[in-house]
């Protein structure tokens, strides 16, 4: 199988790190280029000696991002920058001919109204909002394997939409009233130099955050409304948790049907399990687990897998779903690999097991 | 001031352990005697060497547990046991004149039915459950003022009822829907020796547990269901984080008041405030956090007191209350301290500060 | 007995932060002034909510730093600014009548070139260099009692003299080939904003630094060449290790008689443990491990104990000693404020317990 | 190229689980057979959820060790058990034609003298002794070659002896006085439910233990000896430190030469450079840093890399050595795949980048 030559742009941050990782072991990928102002003439193992091992860590150099030179170096360009500046890079980009997988939230947003609510700045390019895929391949494989443009989903987004929108698709559940409480590894926040980001600020910490209107909201209930059919609102509540990867997400939902008796709770529960198997059985990277087992992120982190996990409560009639993801694999940079997989014709599971 | 002679049965548990501290340092306390089977013999400074600067730790044996000798040892005796050992020994403690302060769960329900169903075995002593007070100091204090038997509430249950009764007392929210989502350090589960506890199996690792049924729900259902005088049901999801010390719980809640617009909202948060305030003002360990804060457990780690704070979300109707305790202290040793303060007559905050 | 004025300028890094808890606590303190450049006009209970049980913390605000009026409201002043920076305040005090405790590397070296050897600028007064009394009080009490200006030890230094220099004097060691390994949690780094500080970077990593040449270096050596009269220098290796508190060190000595033999062995041993309980029995803040146990910074951290026990090893001749201390108690603020109290002549314990 | 059959015993332990892990991945070897007493009958992916993303993981189930069974299902067996144990399991193995992998202590020792010494009782094979081969590929590569039995080095001696044995060897440091200093990661102590281990006991708490005599100074003062051609005896110091990975070494060494002049000094750090280059630069796993770095165990967690760096230190006239290395990896099942590499004549990094 022939390779495809991809670049980095933004190499340095937690999810730039992570692709390069990944990109390494790839069987069918190139790794042409790798950008960084900040490592500028560095070469990869000099700035993360964890990839020393590998030949060509110790000579690819960090370079200064120039995107005429990236389109001749590169056919899939990853962009691992800050919100706002991918966009600068994207429009370039696919104007030179590149396929372009953003992980920032630059192409997520579907309303240049929303971007803006939500990210406090005019879009830069808000014609190419329409063009972009929402890189989440249990949802959209089939629109990824011709996209140009995949705006690769945040890693809460990923943990909340993966276990509900099956749900919200065979209406077995209400689009009102869901709660999403989400705990984060402290890389979630990036490699941000910030004081209540250190190690003695976190460790033995618990802590709520950007509630009650955190920014991730504006790709959730875009992606549930689209679904649903309708403008749907949710609550959501981050935590941030001292461990360095990993989300875990638990829902509050409401069954469509409401369960008195064991016997309709058994009934909702066949439906549901029936609902996810249909969803995922066949999906590679989502493990559905049995009423015996709930998700832990140790048995995720470093895998681009998300666990699901799901409860019926006869005494409150509720249904409560669990997810577990890394946050930088499923929810940043393996996700983008999965992506680039697709687009490119790959196995979908190579370079990721 | 006179002091008290005070005795802990089960010394070498987190919660025996903790409250040996704060009786070393308790300006009104005599400790006059310590129990446990598996240290006997042991100089409280042998078997905690943090304890060994103060002069009584390394005079202090840890002794065989001994109703008729603590009876003659202590006029306060704290229970520092599994739940139905407890019981086994409050009885005959009772009986020989004691004034009992128990941290398990034995005394803290008061239908021994409900107590079968949660723990899975008869209560021992039944005619004892209607004669406890529930030790939540700032609930019954005056109940305290003249118990025999104090049942010290369990961690989770602090956390969630002393967030949740005012507004239920003032009817501000429904009694139906309350989802508590709760994160718990790992001290929680005590000093148990078993593998799921072992340090490589919590590090790095966040994972949901107990759901959805765990004990605790026992006790703060039935404290929730006699402030509104109905049965209340809750949702509530504990999970298990990696930290020493401390719980976070996010509350749901739905306000009676519909507030659809701004102004709305902000009368009902003036009514929020001033509920809790009326609460909680006077309160010497509960802190009531302004609309720019948010709780975080470091910030009470080693004291008795709760954080609160808490957030109207126009988007949904909700309102989000957060807490946060040191589970071994406000959660357990602390708050038992701060009811033998109010049972003796002392400043409540002796002590504890 | 009457109370000290004190005041704290800097007060917003670990070490104040510990100050102020301790002097909050204080039996015999007033805390007239905190000062800090950026959490001026702010309540020291705004800026740390978990002191914020104490009615002075909700009262005093952070300042900005005057030495004309702190002069007017403290008797002692404590310092715990960067190096360099606190000798720009100790000169206008000490002017002005206060007794200053430095917790600085200011004035803790007598030579003005060692300084500036270490430390890289020349000293701002070096004619207070002769004036200032190492503030490490199992070894300068007297000295401190009547000193104006108290150079409180740092936290590497403190956990290394005080289990050589006993035995240095009693010339049981060799002054040549002295070796410590210290182990130091993040804290030690103080709340100083980089990247390699952050959550993601220490966490699950172990790692030396500043090797071969340490600062602290310089004070150790002054100390120990003043006891050995000649000149010791040692070899010093810290490593960053992910904890928020505590020094852990290992010391690799060389006895000044051989043995060979289990009798020659234990005879050293009886020396060795007279030396120490000659130097440390009445220190209330050292404690001696018998020969079963073994520190761990645990059972210290929160405290102002240090921690000593040593093993013989036949295999090699050598002494191994070990101790723990907490690296910003008496590491540090603890230190400090038992400095305070024989400088004050209050009980030695005042306030530490 | 063919594939290897092999098989695991005792894979439910720390060592046993990354063994699978690797070998699941590796992409010259079958997996044939994992047992374990206490998970037969279950899958691997039900005892180790993170690997079900493998589809052999979801059928191959955990049995109960028989060496006949074994020998018919592998080629090569690996031992993952307990000391003494695996020797049990050795003797069969051997006869029915296996070659056998060792990851446990049981023939790591030339002398079954030294092994009662140690370990506490007498060797089951001793006759064994003889015939296995010490597992370490930079030393015993062309051994290991045509070996039966490989004794896999033990974490602490690999992180020790990698970085000394090319200096000893080269007459470049003298064989007495070597100290090392070690920290390691909690797994160390295998998936033992023990109090000591438990995440609250080691959590905030750094501990040296085991010293002066830990167990494996026996393999480390064997493999000096017969370097150095004389009896060997070092200072180990071993500690436990909050991570979940890893082993931190450092090392002070005596250099031959006397360094007193900077030239003196720069012309032994020419021989030393010289020295590590010739014994490591092309070794697959051995990364020699340079002057303006030092090992973090956080960059070789989860890789099979060991890294040195050294120090010579002008006022002390000694050579510091530190190295790091994944006590999991390096320090067992990678190394033993390593070997199993070299065994099988695949290219020595297989499934190990």
């Amino acid at each position: 199988m022939s390779s495809v030559k991809t670049a980095i742009v933004g190499g340095s941050g937690y999810s730039g790190e992570e692709l390069i990782r990944l990109l390494l072991g790839h069987p069918h990928v190139e790794l042409a280029a790798v950008t960084s102002r900040q490592s500028a003439g560095q070469t990869v193992a000099q700035v993360f000696p964890r990839f020393a091992q590998f030949p060509l860590a110790r000579q690819l150099r960090f370079t200064e991002p120039n995107p005429e030179l990236l389109a001749r170096q590169a056919e899939v360009v990853f962009l691992a920058l800050p919100h706002g500046v991918a966009a600068e890079f994207a429009v370039p980009l696919l104007e030179l001919g590149c396929q372009v997988i953003d992980l920032s939230a630059d192409f997520r947003l579907r309303s240049p109204e929303v971007y803006r609510e939500f990210y406090g700045h005019d879009h830069l390019a808000p014609e190419l909002l329409a063009k972009s895929v929402y890189g989440l391949p249990e949802v959209y494989r089939s629109s990824i394997k011709s996209a140009s443009l995949i705006a690769s989903p945040g890693c809460y987004p990923t943990s909340i939409l993966l276990p509900i929108l099956p749900l919200l698709r065979a209406k077995l559940i209400k689009e009102t009233g869901i709660i999403a409480d989400s705990l984060s590894g402290v890389s979630g926040a990036g490699r941000k130099v910030d004081s209540e980001y250190l190690f003695v600020e976190c460790n033995e910490s618990m802590r709520p955050y950007g509630i009650p209107r955190h920014r991730h909201l504006s790709e959730i209930e875009q992606e549930l409304s689209l679904v649903a059919a309708e403008r749907v609102a949710i609550q959501f509540t981050p935590h941030l948790i001292p461990v360095n990867r990993g989300i875990l997400t638990t829902l509050y939902l409401a069954p469509q049907k409401h369960f008195a008796s064991a016997v309709e709770m058994n009934a909702l529960a066949d439906q549901l399990s029936a609902c996810y198997q249909a969803a995922y059985a066949k999906e590679p990277f989502v493990r559905l687990l049995d009423q015996k087992s709930l998700p832990d992120t140790k048995n995720v982190v470093g895998t681009n897998v998300i666990e699901i996990a799901w409860r019926l409560d006869q005494r409150t009639g509720r249904l409560v779903v669990l997810s577990a993801l890394d946050n930088i694999v499923k929810g940043a940079s393996g996700q983008a690999v999965q992506g680039l997989n697709i687009l490119s014709g790959f196995d979908e599971t190579a370079g990721l097991l």
